[in-house]
């Protein structure tokens, strides 16, 4: 018996266009399996070239963050968002990046109680604050940020990540979106 | 004295790579003025080409939801997140769209309150709880909306534009960015 | 085709006692409309002239609040009550008395992000703690209010406005008041 | 040592106007002490005059509800403000009318597990609604309380004293108002 | 008429273990009555003995919090909690061990207001923060109570009272479980 | 470089009462490592003997729950009240009693979209109530598990593992008691 990846109709790689299709294949080929996110976004090609374009943007360009720390904000705003598919999938992503097996279940459960720098505590309290009570962020909240050198480049990749996930959450918590079995153990060892 | 329209830099026109600059005038073009966000987001352009491509692929698109029942959804959902630019902005647009002077204000003070359908307001409960508790969404929720008539395609409209702007009530949040002044007028007569 | 004004019967002004139709047709002639709230509460004559002397007693008076702070108060804690007639009505009135168009959809959507002095903004932080954790009030706020020079006379006004205006936004809410279709676009230009 | 009864300052009889005294002269005839709120609110006149009109208006009208149902709204919305002064008065006028020494205790603590009828249940349940979201209040609140046999008239006398309490407890909260020590033990045996 | 004290079947005095019987006795022999909660527990006499060893490890050990202040604490959470028993019954213990009358309705209504030391204020912020976001507890909650001279065996006191009624709580709420007449007045005069 | 287990002392195993110091090592032999639960409770001897008791009694006894389903309730709530030490231990024993390597991340991220039987999930919904709003439970709650052929002793097994955890995740969180790194992977293949 196998679960459902999604409650919305899933395409078959076939159907696909090519555009969409060759960048699943990359994914697979390196990954040794299809991520269902890709799967599960293809319902909407539109929606699909723009979502991984974002994703893109944010995720693999030159940033004063690391890529671990980018992971953390994503693993620790899904957490509160109680998103399936991002907390484990992306938990994943932060084990390898971070490597580090316990980083990724201390985020996820408490990040005020995980293995991570103070620096990297204000990072997650702000990007928490903005997946949270965005309407209150201020002055204050720069003026944090600041103390432990963030610059305003860093700020944006902090909200701009957090925001992302914000929606990336949302999809995936309407659609039932299933991480990948593969996810669980990534990493760990 | 002119305000601020974001806390992070904003592009002069001519530094923008050519397809953004031509994206902008095409809209300056036909609205008279240069919507805020357009400049704000600017500031990166790569994550301006998927935001805008993200928005039209779901606001353009054809779809079982009116284009102004999509703005009603903008506008209840960046309301709960407080959202000064998206709900005077998308405001305007909602008032021009229903050709209703009063429903944009109607829906952001309390769209249980405004003069929707009962269908409309199952989409707003939807993409009210899409917005605020993503986590509980499940099976009650969609037998709630295909009791009103709308399909799983529309479903996936209402939760990805609930997404899109949670996103954006989360960047417009962060950086302050300005509605123009010319949102606040437009529409109501 | 005319949309109900209260949930509850809305007397006609003949047979009003001549006391609250004399106070309602000086307001309609002051006004050129008779604004809802009146015909909803004139429903119980007794708390109709307690409901009026209240608001009169604090929204007329000399105060070291100008009339604009007042109407302020009342729009920000109102729109976190959710209140249509509140919101919209009052809305009008400040753009009245502050000679500003822009103000009231500001202080509305999210009062932290509007055009108002760091002292307005600390009046409106505490009317709204009034408005949401009443209970928590306590030494911290009054030092705060009184670091903007807010004196105690001051602070009860802020309080008493705020409170007052919790009662209006829950009889408005209970009796879905609606706000005369005339507020929406007084003071706008 | 004596615990000051507000934070603002309070008038001594001899200075308030002719009508005051001659109320707070009545109650204390009746009573045997002068309960703390009439000497807070005395600090303005005006309000004086309109608050116990107001109250007065509410509390003594002929109703659908008891003396004792209403304070039991009193006790429960105020429970929820955690107002010690309408808690605590108000939990002594209770146990009084409705001649039950234990009743305003359990009220207060949780009014779900008092020993209340299924018709007072569902007043306060309304009640709660009205106090702490009154913005959700619809027509599924209307016909659980038709339910239970309430008309619209005790649906408004339920709401209006919710409305007036919830200005109540935030002048109480706000003033640190103190309830008088006779309360706490009145109507106990 | 008699009120069931527990939805959960209550065994009597003779078909309980010896150890639970005698310590029940105990108690009845030196307050004049059995409080409930001996009978709602002893359902399951395991349970019984763990729960009551657990309470007199906390509430009768020899500590830097007087017993009265221990019970300052079961009051205040377990009014955060909405406990009938707790707030009632340690009501009743509050005001005998502090000897005073209205400290016990105080603490329950909103212990911000309550005549306590700034001290105990500070011991109560902690275990409310305890009861009800305990996740949040970190470095500056520790330094707020060593300025007011707590030592960590204190602070350890203060969370495993807050944690032991946590449960207490819980168990009292889902078991309907009746405080006895007898404590409503207990230490009143 | 090691990591503290707790924010209080920790004992040696050599200065620890007989009892306690064989009860530990029995679960070192069993285990292969000391769980620091029990090494940070022990910092109270007689604590240590009522936690233990009292744990054994709730999730040893035989019960209409399973034994995996006494550990999903563990790790819904302590999901909730984001209690490191007790989602990662208990997630690990949860994988091992359920022989499923997925389960415990499931419900520690969103229980409601875990491979779980709608009987497991009505536990769970109860279980939650019971950890966030134990006040709010009544006859509704004891409906919907009767339904799903719970009988009223299952349903004390839930609140009472629900109420425990409540504790256990209070002390944990207050402590900073750290999960031993071997709780992470165990069960996972």
């Amino acid at each position: 018996m196998t679960q459902a990846i999604s409650r919305f109709p899933v395409p078959s790689l076939q159907e696909l266009p090519e555009d969409i299709r060759t960048r699943i294949e990359q994914v697979q080929a390196k990954s040794g399996f299809i991520p269902n996110v890709f799967l599960t976004i293809a319902y909407r090609p539109d929606e699909f070239r723009a979502f991984f374009a974002y994703h893109d943007a944010l995720m693999d360009r030159a940033s004063g963050l690391t890529k671990a720390e980018r992971e953390m904000i994503v693993v620790a705003t899904s957490s509160a968002n109680q998103c399936h598919y991002c907390v484990i999938a992306h938990g994943a992503i932060l084990r390898i990046r971070a490597k580090n097996p316990l980083i990724a279940d201390q985020i996820a459960v408490n990040y005020r109680k995980a293995d991570i720098t103070p620096r990297q505590r204000a990072m997650l309290d702000f990007a928490l604050t903005v997946a949270l009570q965005p309407y209150t962020v201020g002055e204050p909240d720069f003026e944090a940020l600041k103390t432990h050198g963030f610059s305003m480049d860093d700020i944006w990749d902090i909200a701009a990540i957090a925001g992302f996930f914000a929606m990336s959450n949302r999809l995936a918590n309407v659609s039932d979106m299933r991480p990948n079995d593969e996810f669980y153990s990534l990493g760990r060892k």
